[in-house]
């Protein structure tokens, strides 16, 4: 089960009616939250959402509009006596995009990691003691003119357990579980491995997070699949900013719309609008056009990811 | 006439109800920006007022909830194509304060001045043009464990220009308005004084900031007679941060109250209130037992003060 909540929609400026885009993921009393422009805490507040507990922040890139948060966030949870480590994951340049920020954010007595991680992803369990073994975030390219990805987590889900075959190997009950998270235990000096016990994989959850990008390949191949796609849509139609759009930085709605098809994703749901879109919902007919299954994502707008019975 | 708006009046973390504490100056078109914490551009959007024609922002100390809001501000005037320069102003330690600050706002088309002022004050029209002469901006010390000072803005009124006194010295009609502004002009050789030509002087108009600070001495001289004083109130009574008060770092009610009494204010308003109050109005009447005219500050509140007839 993840919870998913948009806690703002804008793009480059944080107006009354919409908080800087940032989202934030929830999965077994653990959070990450992706990006953190300013307001971002107070924005987190409005929905009664605490993001103190946040364990690790993922910065899509080094742009104002997704990190001037950060020293008020860092120093919030300074004045809230958090001693839990946290992680800052981002693309290349993270230390130095964050030196200016740690500096401002002064005194942390909290432990902060900065993180690039590999192309393969973290089993965040590895991270940070708590997740859930079956999480796992991972990094994509996109195409922004500065360094930048967005990010797939999965929650991969276990072949169901099947009790008779753990009895008929030995192994006894308070190892099943140990088996069941798919590690593997030792019985008697043999090795037993969890798909000796588990039925087939069953589906698992993804979720994906575009950041800032224009319409590229590394992104619908990230996204495929997805149970949840939050994209950038940033002008409603070309005519708004060709410049921007045609020059690799951004996407119009029909473009989000035509990433989310390729993909196949479950629901897409459109974030980070220029301050020209007044009212989102104006343009959604240009992105249910190519896919159906649209939402024009509003400030405090939150899903429950769920495995499939 | 100045105009005053208090943009915010929270303490150390903003809170959807309340920003962080920011005042907007404002006069003959000029503004001056005290303090900018996260969230400042945007509280004063939500009161319709626009920060981006602001040519001061006069900081009060270097603590987060006073200047996080800064790279925020200074980009969004760079995306707002500013020309006009900026000046910034604050205690002793501004260069490296600002910093981290200019790091992050990154690429700024205008001039951005740094500029620590002396005791003594700066008439602003010699700082930017198009001030009025008569403008005044000067800081004191305050008490807050790290540099801080308050700020003091005068804008002083000349006597009544008396046309008879000018006729007979034979100024001819086009230096007038130089001897109203309090300037001297030379005619047939002979400097005539504004004196020469003005009633008794009248009286100006004074405003008065304290930004973050225990009671001093300092502060009750630099508000003497102020028209408007804004203080900072951070604890409605003793018993909510006996540390925070008794060691010089803030204030409660009653001493801004005890402050606004003995510099002999018209007005005082009360800001900078912590997240232990969630109604300020709840510890009013311990201020207003002792200076009655006290007003609970609240985002947005603003007011013109005006030359008395």
């Amino acid at each position: 089960m993840i919870d998913i909540t948009l806690i703002g929609t804008s793009a480059l400026m944080p107006i009354p009616q919409r908080a800087l885009t940032a989202v934030l993921l929830t999965c077994g009393g653990h959070s990450i939250l992706f990006d953190c422009g300013e307001g971002t805490q107070t924005a987190a507040r409005k929905e009664g959402i605490s993001l103190m507990r946040t364990d690790i922040i993922a910065l899509t890139h080094y742009h104002g509009d997704h990190i001037f948060g950060l020293p008020g966030l860092l120093q919030t949870m300074t004045n809230t006596e958090r001693e839990e480590p946290l992680y800052i994951i981002g693309p290349a340049g993270l230390e130095e995009a964050m030196k200016p920020i740690l500096k401002l954010a002064y005194f942390t007595p909290y432990e902060i990691n900065l993180l690039e991680i590999p192309a393969e992803g973290v089993r965040l369990a590895e991270l940070i003691p708590g997740w859930a073994y079956e999480a796992k975030l991972s990094a994509f390219k996109t195409e922004h003119r500065v360094s930048s990805q967005g990010y797939v987590f999965t929650l991969s889900r276990a072949g169901k357990f099947q009790p008779e075959k753990a009895k008929a190997l030995g192994v006894p009950i308070n190892q099943w579980g140990v088996l069941q998270k798919g590690q593997c235990v030792e019985v008697d000096g043999k090795i037993i491995l969890p798909e000796q016990v588990l039925g087939e994989p069953r589906k698992g959850l993804k979720f994906v997070f575009t950041g800032d990008t224009a319409m590229c390949e590394t992104l619908t191949e990230a996204a495929e699949g997805a149970d949840l796609l939050i994209s950038e849509a940033t002008y409603g139609v070309l005519e708004q900013a060709p410049h921007a759009v045609e020059h690799g930085r951004h996407m119009i709605f029909s473009q989000a719309a035509e990433v989310a098809k390729a993909a196949g994703v479950k629901e897409l749901w459109l974030t980070h609008y220029s301050q020209m879109i007044v009212d989102p919902q104006e343009y959604l007919p240009n992105a249910t056009a190519i896919f159906p299954n649209t939402i024009c994502g509003r400030d405090g707008m939150s899903t429950t990811l769920k495995f499939e019975e």
